[in-house]
């Protein structure tokens, strides 16, 4: 074997191991009480807390190496630990264990003609992989959901972020081992190179679900390899129609919100569709309120025939997703056609109606497929906490086992219980 | 190019034609009435009665090559189409037009803090693809699921059966357009080459989902090469556990009916447990029933002490999916060693406990990882139709998604739905 070969072998086997282990731990938290699994999570809460120096001087050394390699400022802001950070880590995990316990719970329990009595139980979906990128306290969000929804984690953060994460998997073995738990429950990846990440990935006897979190080149790169499913949450270009029946001081309201409140998160909006026999009245109130939040307008030509500060938008302006202070708009005849404008050139996150019409705000509610679909209610509410899930791991744009925000119950899966007396197939 | 090339740019260049019509097929289906799928159920039906000989003729066609061909006994079985197969799939299609249509069901609709409410709407997939092998009435058996779920379907089935696909499809065809809807919404493929399924399961863009239907063989295939997510049926290994607190007669009816009943379905018992402080008063039973059914017995060396008859166990044993009249027996300490056991050679299929006692089969319940997982009733009762779920369309053992027998409701998701009054994120 060459050098590059043994060091494969070498990776490979470590990962195995993680992944025995992972799978080891995974049959004991599964039976884990509600009361351990929650004594756990106050114990890492407790842990943090007592040990904020040590993740501070962590957290140091990670930033100066990254001043040394000239980390971007975006990138060195999501790296940093700071004291308020660390209250946040600490209170999410107190949070989380408020939450309720979604294992066990047994539903649709009937009886058959057969008289056998069939239902479903919610159980957890074992072994979870999570891949992300520089953010520490990731480690800490993904290791409380996945413990209190019963599985046994993988965590697998950015290089840049490797002492920090140690540190905070520190604390995170500390409480699962105060609360007489298996420590391997959550295992924190501590080698930086990329294969790890590859094996991670292809070991389906060990993984049952990867979780990417990050930007669009991870996540892609992550499910073009995969051999284990992935919930993955691509694009967020999020569009409003303002329908010809619309309230236009909601419309205004919600549009600005939609676009403004924030810019680089996943559910702003991108795309504005606007009715074309409200376009002349609706517009300019809307390009005077994106004019003083600086937001550049892009539009279609008959945008530009009533405001002509709206740049000429190119095909590619309907697909994009800018996160940023950008915003593309277009006059469509009408519900139809801003139904066939979104399911063809958004991505599935989520979309809203403005419209006082029910029919209408029926068909949009139906016919847009997209995991989040609204009605007079601006996009930015598409999370996990606006959605009462209590917390989030990420939001899904797929379709299969989770859509949209995917809270604790995203964790888990459900089995058919079957319950008889001696009972026999005729 | 060479000839081998063109062959691949033409079938890529047939198949995202079909993709292509299949989305935009499965945009009109998914907002059809409950009303006019039944309606094109029932029409489907109606164009297979009235057209019994020319689907007797083709399928005689697909016999005769086969025949040609050498086919083995059992697959030529299963590609014959006898007229009462054919009334089997009318009365298929009679059948899933009763059921109560999954799509659009609201659920879970709340208040939240903010003032939206927030709830859940049942939607259909989209495009779901399924390949399968030489069975025939699979075509229409799939095609009337996809279409009552709102979905359009790409079916394509094995290539000894295609004429007889062709002419089921016509039939299809046929009650789509009298019910109005696009005949596109269920496309069956003309090109019998494998390249046609390697272009299916890598068209993400046009396909949410695939399902193969057929042995291990086609997939394993399917699932390593597939860039889209798979619905997928492995092995059925499914166990018995006779608990030391069972009831006897219970246990030794249950355990020849899982069994014997049928030897050939994946829910079918291949490997039987029994505690040791029972061993000795059930085994004889057991093993006398097993015997009158002339099912041969591979035991361990503490169920060879007790029945010498019984050949010995290998360690592939425990692992063995036999599809056949042979049963591997295992003597182990208790409910612990069971379920160790069960989840580390079982295949997350169906295993059941025999237990008079409440505790222990609580706890089997919760710890085996499995699809369905069942008390004192028999390993064959796991299907769709003793389940209540009117159809199946396979039996999953993946844990995302669905798990165990996948009906209706396993071919839709469910989407987020917002309803505001103007409402804006703070």
């Amino acid at each position: 074997m060459n050098n590059a070969e043994n060091h494969i072998a070498d990776v490979t086997e470590y990962m195995q191991a993680v992944g025995e282990r992972a799978r080891a731990a995974s049959r004991l938290i599964n039976r884990a009480s509600t009361a351990q699994k929650n004594a756990a999570l106050l114990a890492i809460a407790d842990s943090l807390n007592i040990r904020r120096d040590q993740l501070i001087v962590a957290n140091q050394k990670d930033l100066d190496a990254g001043r040394g390699k000239n980390l971007d400022a975006a990138l060195m802001d999501r790296l940093e630990l700071t004291p308020q950070r660390i209250d946040a880590m600490i209170e999410g995990l107190r949070q989380v264990a408020g939450l309720e316990d979604p294992v066990g719970a047994v539903t649709d329990l009937t009886y058959r003609p057969s008289g056998i009595q069939v239902g479903k139980m919610r159980v957890p979906l074992g072994v979870i992989g999570i891949i992300y990128e520089s953010r520490p306290n990731v480690t800490c969000e993904a290791a409380s959901l996945c413990l209190k929804a019963g599985n046994a984690a993988i965590l697998r953060g950015g290089s840049e972020a490797l002492l920090s994460n140690q540190a905070i998997a520190a604390c995170v073995r500390e409480g699962l081992a105060a609360a007489g738990l298996d420590v391997n429950v959550i295992q924190v990846i501590d080698r930086p190179d990329r294969d790890a990440v590859g094996q991670l990935i292809t070991m389906p006897e060990f993984v049952d679900v990867i979780v990417p979190r990050g930007g669009k080149g991870l996540i892609e790169r992550v499910s073009a390899d995969a051999k284990v499913p992935v919930i993955k949450h691509l694009d967020g270009n999020c569009h409003v129609y303002v329908d010809d029946r619309a309230d236009l001081e909601k419309a205004v309201t919600v549009v600005v919100n939609a676009k403004t409140q924030r810019y680089g998160t996943c559910c702003t909006m991108e795309s504005l569709l606007i009715a074309r026999s409200v376009a002349e009245q609706a517009i300019p109130r809307i390009a005077a309120e994106f004019a003083r939040h600086q937001v550049e307008m892009r539009g279609c030509e008959a945008v530009r025939a009533i405001i002509p500060e709206a740049s000429a938008a190119c095909d590619e302006d309907w697909k994009e997703e800018y996160l940023a202070p950008i915003v593309s708009i277009k006059v469509v005849e009408g519900l139809e056609e801003a139904i066939a404008h979104i399911n063809s050139h958004g991505s599935q996150h989520t979309d809203s109606i403005i419209t006082e019409d029910f029919n209408r705000a029926q068909r949009f509610l139906r016919e847009v497929d997209s995991s989040s679909v609204m009605i007079n209610a601006s996009t930015r509410f598409a999370d996990g906490f606006e959605y009462g899930l209590g917390a989030e791991i990420g939001i899904s744009t797929d379709k299969l086992h989770a859509r949209g925000p995917v809270g604790l119950e995203g964790l888990t899966s459900q089995k058919f219980i079957v319950i008889g007396d001696g009972h026999i197939r005729q």
